[in-house]
């Protein structure tokens, strides 16, 4: 586990303590290394003793899987000198983006490439889903936090072919983690409680093209997305409000009945009854998706919004969801179905 | 003062104990009728031996002034029977929208009406504003919390010609209050803390047509909306995520000129310097509203970002404005020229 | 599980979802009974469509273990009818105190007698452990959440004869969930966010005999407490802050041992390492107290504070924990071993 | 004003704007000299083009008041430097302590000596009251803002002579804002939404001294007290919940008189009627005091409960009031006399 100082981190670590069949091997952190985990995460009580590695390749060797939550551009050289037969599940963004043009458009280090992502629910065309892609690979990149909420929202509705590529509209709101423990003004509570604010307005955030990446795939043409990230005072949970537009001709029940068969079978993911919304509250600390589906017919769009903790099924969830399934183990297993709530 | 029990009238009376001009006569409430103020007010300490009167026409007789704070339905009635030339400032809806089918389809009360719409700084076409309907009148509809921060927002693009009147998508994250003290479940502290939700999602919420008629007046054409608002974990405030297409040749220093020409003057609207962002907390308890636009150049689209206090420049901030229009007393007297940050 | 409807169902609930060896048989509720469990409580996601039965001894019988989560003065006639043999774990308050006169000082209904008290780390006279009382026991009386994490901080000290019985004062905070699921002005979002208020001062608050009672068996003498509780703007966590006079004489060294030596083996109650200091946050969705302890040497008294999850260690956890014990199980068996953090 | 990037200074700011007797002159800071106001508090909006000037004799020079609001150590030069009838109302601890022994043991600077304490409505000796010394005065030391809330809690019953100097108990709640605006970890809004915390736990903190010296003064006698200050999660306000022993034979509506009489004509300081309690919210960006008493009769306690804003009465409020003191303005002048809430 590379790179446990942080939130992710720290969620990876208390997802796989609770997991039955890893144990934990080796946590390190960069700046912290030398600190007693109980300092860092005076929450994961029973690893309080264990003391910070430093991330190095000798730390990391010798284990069946390792997981990196590192800042973005820290996972290439890594990675590489990781056995190929050691599965890898990066949290970072390197390895997410299939177009060198987008990663050079959002990012600021050299490609790296792209690995298989890790968002196993998500429905792409012909039926197919992204499951496929992951089980027995050793080297998986997890999805950011917004295109998990946000691309679970949409891609059913495209990969139906009911919703047009343009005018898709995305405006999120995330608990205070997403921004991780940088020591940021900003950040300090008494900014934060109390206050919505938004940030990287106008295109400019890091995730808008690997939502388009996701969505172009299921609807088998280019989407284009406004996105507009916002700050809420929480320190966990994603709420995504996505709006379409609908296919001319599109049937309200065709609609309700896309985003259901996309999930029938999913464990994590919940298109609720009719009449109930997605609140983050209800996932907080558990790997689970609720979803909900209106459409608003005088204007012929349709308007989903989902809910997430973007600590757990937008990172540390999703991370170990993708190693059982790199390992072929069950699914779910060591993964919270239910969230702390209230 | 009609409705004391209630957020909005409090927060009339926190302003009126401020401003140097009104006195604050007759306190009526209905079902809280015969309670000391301070046990339903407690912050409102000058007046806490105050005791509330029954909501009638006799106990709101005799005063120059008389604020309405009631659920939707009741004002016209009360109204009619106070004389023309009292000032009567209306904080419900039952004036606020200009067309009958617009009310019949989102509201359960018969159609009281239209009154002098009490937004100020509304932009309208060719170079109107909203504030010279408003001097000397005797009544005035305040407008609903969302419709201000959203119509402030996009008024100056329409009115200027620069955005198309289809795809407009607004997402909006209110504080608590805003939903009344109701003792509903999903409004207890712990369902509220730490969690978002929609609610009204497929353009059910009543405060569209009312935004639709404050667009469509500056744009000189039916422009029509998807909103979805969502409850954020803090007691105040209305951050409002607004994003239109831009008419096809438009310039990008042209859309920032059009906003800043639109408020220049308004000792309440604020464009902020490019780079900031507005965040709730700036504007708690001021009668303030701030704004920033950018575009995306990629979609062609604006994104608008407004911050209200629901309570204050959102209800009982405009209300005195108002007042003090109609009046002809300064408009800005007694009204919090800065939030109560952090 | 009877009284599955309110916060403390909800949390056993969620607990026993993840518990290896427990199946959740029928699920009751009073008013609430007919209702779709996912519309009641939407965090637990895989008991969604089981619908609340009605609280009766028809429906809670043929189980192995009852958990009663109902308001005081219901569980006597309910666990009366229930078979010697089946084990019934309360988490109401009836059978918690061993004196009728405490009982009938505090609570208006009939006095019904105690059970074993449930909380097995608490040190006892003479080297004594609670925890002894509860292996195979067929009745638990699961403790009020005050008394828990009260009880933990100060008991180690009277135990080892270190503590006046005079002046003990404890100051503690309390999330909102504590307070139930009720409809109350006081305890919406609007009017909890931002804010600390105290209640049941003066001595006035049901859980202080229980606290005196855990303390005085400890001490072996009685010992009586000032307690206020107050509500702090969070969901879940107590805080609690507790002083007592330091005996003549008393050793620095030996206070910081008396508590290490109490807690040494205990899987659910840490002492801090020094210059550590509890936070709630750290224990949310855990079963862990956590604690510290310092002397103020210029006044000789001790401080100790501690912090639990109100719904885990505070009710449900210790439920789960009681009904391990009292079969014989593993007792940390499907309880939490990390917090939800941040 | 010298100091005005904190949360103290910004509060200053804000009391001012709506001062009627005080032009705002110049506004200085340390590491923040040449930024914009308006990216420091953006909710200071008519301040938002001032540019913020060093902290320097010659920028503090030809004003008829200077406010400071600098870390200790930093007040004593610069005032010093300042002409003897120039007004300077010091924010800072340097000039509270009458003791140099009480310094020394709590503070790492040079002793400054002491200035007239800032708390007007403080109940002293025989009938006294701390007004008396800050009329005219040229130098104000204003308090700490847990010695206000406490200080003012407690001292009736001390000047009155109704309470024991031993065994005296203050455990106290304080928002964020208290802690300022430092780049801290455990400040981060992630750490600190739904925690509570204690910190300086032992007799450690810097404003025991202060609060031992308030009540010393009121008693006739030396008081000690033990104080533990804990971390809230919510921006402003701090809940003092304060125990001392009654004299032995103290008459219970004795207690309740010498409450109220204390406070009957003051304008910011209010004891509640019975059955109401303090609660932050109520008091939040007002200059007022909120208190509550309470007799345990069985355990010969006296609990007072105060409510304060930390920033306002506990600051900067407080610092206008002894400005309008000292010049000889009304004192309730400028001053908001209502919280914002909810």
């Amino acid at each position: 586990m590379a790179g446990a100082s942080g939130y992710a981190g720290g969620e990876i670590l208390r997802l796989l303590l609770a997991h039955p069949q890893f144990d934990i091997g080796a946590v390190t952190a960069a700046s912290s290394a030398g600190e007693r985990l109980g300092g860092v995460h005076p929450h994961l009580v029973p690893l309080a003793d264990r003391v910070l590695e430093p991330t190095t390749v000798e730390t990391l060797a010798g284990h069946d899987v390792v997981f990196l939550a590192l800042p973005h551009g820290h996972s290439g050289a890594l990675a590489a000198q990781l056995p190929d037969d050691v599965v890898v599940i990066d949290c970072g963004a390197d390895f997410r983006l299939e177009s060198e043009a987008a990663w050079t458009a959002f990012y600021d280090t050299a490609y790296a490439g792209s690995w298989p992502y890790g968002l196993p629910e998500l429905p792409g065309p012909a039926g197919s889903v992204q499951r496929e892609r992951l089980s027995g690979a050793t080297r998986i990149a997890v999805p950011g936090c917004y295109p998990t909420g946000i691309s679970l929202a949409l891609a059913p509705g495209f990969a139906a072919g009911l919703l047009e590529a343009r005018d898709v509209v995305v405006v999120a709101a995330s608990g205070t983690s997403g921004a991780g423990k940088s020591l940021k003004p900003h950040l300090l509570g008494s900014e934060v409680m109390g206050s919505m604010s938004p940030y990287g307005v106008g295109g400019g955030h890091r995730h808008t093209p690997e939502i388009e990446q996701n969505l172009s795939r299921a609807a088998g043409e280019p989407v284009t997305v406004s996105f507009t990230p916002t700050l809420a005072p929480m320190p966990r949970g994603i709420l995504a409000t996505c709006t379409a537009r609908l296919r001319e001709g599109t049937d309200l029940s065709s609609v309700r009945a896309a985003w259901e068969a996309a999930y029938a079978d999913e464990p994590f993911v919940h298109v609720l009854p009719e009449g109930s919304w997605p609140a983050t509250a209800s996932v907080v600390g558990s790997n689970h998706v609720q979803l909900q589906v209106a459409v608003d017919e005088r204007l012929g769009r349709v308007v989903v919004v989902s809910a997430i903790d973007n600590l757990t099924k937008g990172t540390a969830g999703a991370a170990v969801q993708c190693a059982n399934l790199a390992l072929g183990l069950e699914e779910t297993l060591g993964l919270p179905n239910a969230g702390v709530a209230p």
